[in-house]
């Protein structure tokens, strides 16, 4: 069963149409993100960004909107793991509305583990590996 | 040749590891389409969206991020007409670090003409039309 | 006893220098006045916009930053009622450190009761009033 | 003559009511400082920080917002030097509207001089006490 993870949407986060302006789609799947390595990995990102020195910047992204998000809305979104690689990783995030789970938007994402000091890519530490193939 | 708008990092817009938050670069891409509209059609977003109630909603995503973009840096967009649907339109936008010209990222977008009272997509009005093919 | 609500600060909130970029304390200060409008009013700030065409901008403000927010803390947003005037309400919000309840910042706002359609001022209905006054 | 700087406001600056969401107006703000800061020392901000590691966090803020920005609105921001303190700045931005210069919004902010790695304050280098005596 995925990851799931639910969000409201804030006035701030809309646009003259109404809408929720998309970037901050992205933004929801990084926050979604954020919960779901705490989850997994049973340390805050802000640790692992702190402490570890590691990140999960995106390198590569397709998304499609189906349904508009406005303000009001709540959202869940589903977070799964789809390829485990060398020092990256592939996250899904299914977002559906809340209240009548209305798939609204799909994104699927390349994340690469950084080295936050050297900016450099990093072989995905074993444990946060097994953490991963476990939710996987 | 493709229409380039420079745009400069702010402040707000990067993260603690230092880089540019990604959300913000499909900001800076909208950024990019408000002005190229407002070139392409010679009136401004704000005015289409107000008055003639049309907008272009990003529907579909898909983008590389090859090279971090940093605070300090000023990027030049590029927004080139890839395809002229019934009431769709493609995007496709290459930011390159204005300094040295590296291609940090690439971003092709599926944009729907919308009526934004009906909030249903619109057959894209011939004078834009005509105004998109003869960028493309 | 003021109404307060729990907010986590997200990894896109922050700059870099490792602090909350300011104007995101005012994004917190506007979710806090959504939650705080739902909880008193029994009714959502966006039903009160799009329903009643009724919102509440602010109009002044005046704050006090003591202790920088980090990615990684989780904050208290503690709002009172300072002030009911004929068509404007004067909010105060605490904003403390969870973990140990260090008061990060006191920020004052007057804010407007808006028609949104006409966009002009509007006497505070009397059943938003009332709710108002049991909360002050 | 204070320094003057000129934002376009940008579609995600403005939220369902049509107005710029109000801590983006200290996000304009910020970025007015930015540009004066490289104007008046000769130094980009992002340098500063980076190199310097100086920068010019806000502690304590007093705004009035007069009349509403809105999506398509170009503003002029004047920034004008209030009171240079030990390791304090005190600066004024005036906004206005740029089509016709009606004063939009008034705020004014105590900035402190701040060593980032430290993370505290730091009494002002005579270079850019120098620079802003002469600007003020």
């Amino acid at each position: 069963m995925p990851y799931t993870t639910r969000i409201s949407i804030a006035f701030g986060d809309t646009d003259p149409a109404g809408l929720v302006y998309y970037p901050n789609i992205f933004h929801y799947c990084h926050l979604a993100m954020e919960r779901f390595v705490a989850e997994l990995f049973g340390v805050a990102y802000s640790q692992l960004i702190a402490e570890d020195r590691i990140g999960f910047p995106t390198v590569k992204v397709s998304a499609e909107f189906f349904v508009p998000i406005v303000y009001g809305d709540d959202i869940d979104v589903e977070v799964e793991v789809l390829k485990i690689g060398n020092s990256s990783l592939d996250l899904g995030y299914s977002i559906k509305r809340a209240s009548d789970q209305t798939v609204c938007a799909r994104i699927e994402q390349t994340h690469v583990t950084m080295n936050l000091d050297q900016k450099k890519s990093l072989t995905l530490p074993p444990h946060l590996r097994d953490a991963l193939r476990n939710a996987g």
